[in-house]
């Protein structure tokens, strides 16, 4: 009980890079949520969709940006870290997420949303090498926008279509302990590079 | 009059990589349209904003590709080679043109349209670094795709709002040169990587 009283809940968003409804990398993150400790909270981002293509006019001519954009920005400012699953095309990252990333790296009401921002990468596929390419340019992205991307551990999930059942559901005993320890890890990340506003809470924990 | 008989008009795309109207690229481009040789007929494709994200599932369940992606690959498959003129944003390509790129790496009625064709890259940018990384990107993506992207001459345009005019005309003369030359180059490269069903052409040309 003591844990509950003196463990602030951090708060997760999971955003996939594909737009497939049965994205294995969206499959992914629902399994990270169901791993997650009961100190964080993972929520899953569905509507990239509606995110649209980047254009400098719309921000200079539009006085405001798309709703979509808004509520991808918002929901990022409102949490606490984002975890990122990609896919890999054409040895990079997807359009759709860079396009993405486009957007939340410009200036807004909500500020720049990735800077100082703990994230976390990983990624699926259905091949042997498991997104290295793309996490590896995703990172890259990332550092440009100002994030805190999370070292280690990685999670690079090859052969991807062997290790969920057709539901979606993550079967494979050994991915999920690996996605357990990879969801710990970034609890750990967010709470070592949390902003100084967040220390008196954590040392009450560490007194607790 | 021989050189009009004997050596064929080259059809090039010029595709711009960002949506903004008055893009420094998109005006790269119709600069370089005015470099051209008489022997190649360079066309700057405006549409890019009709492609939309790209989505695994319209491929699956739709049965016809997006107009706009459509309209793009018909233009590349008809045309000889094609010139993208990149931005840099964060780093790395547009999340637009990557996003154009993954739908024209896909299986269509019209083949993968940028397999073994002809591509030349180069970019402006208005700081002083004239898109380096993003070109670098580009072209990895490119050469996944199974493209001829031209080695050399590279055209990394630094500091571009000093080189054009308000009307978005080129007015420095260096950079004029570089472009004419960056063009000319290119016709020599798709006449050296021209698919052998050219060679009779190639070879009358020679002989004139």
């Amino acid at each position: 009980m003591s844990t509950t009283l003196t463990t602030p809940v951090r708060h997760v968003l999971c955003l996939a890079g594909s737009l497939r409804r049965d994205s294995r990398n969206r499959r992914l993150l629902r399994a990270a949520a169901t791993q997650a400790p009961a100190t964080l909270n993972l929520v899953v981002y569905d509507s990239l969709s509606t995110v649209p293509l980047f254009d400098e006019d719309l921000e200079q001519y539009e006085p405001t940006a798309p709703a979509g954009v808004q509520a991808l920005r918002m929901a990022i400012a409102r949490a606490d870290g984002l975890i990122i699953a990609t896919p890999e095309y054409n040895h990079a990252i997807p359009g759709v997420l860079k396009n993405a990333l486009d957007w939340l790296s410009r200036e807004s009401p909500q500020g720049e949303v990735l800077l100082e921002k703990p994230v976390a990468v990983l990624g699926a596929s259905s091949g042997p090498w498991g997104t290295r390419l793309a996490q590896a340019s995703l990172r890259q992205v990332l550092h440009t926008c100002g994030a805190l991307v999370m070292p280690t551990p990685t999670l690079f999930m090859a052969n991807a279509d062997t290790r969920f059942d057709p539901d979606g559901t993550l079967t494979d005993l050994a991915a999920a302990q690996s996605l357990q320890r990879f969801v710990q890890a970034f609890g750990q990340w967010m709470e070592r590079v949390a902003p100084a506003a967040a220390e008196p809470q954590a040392a009450a924990a560490a007194l607790s």
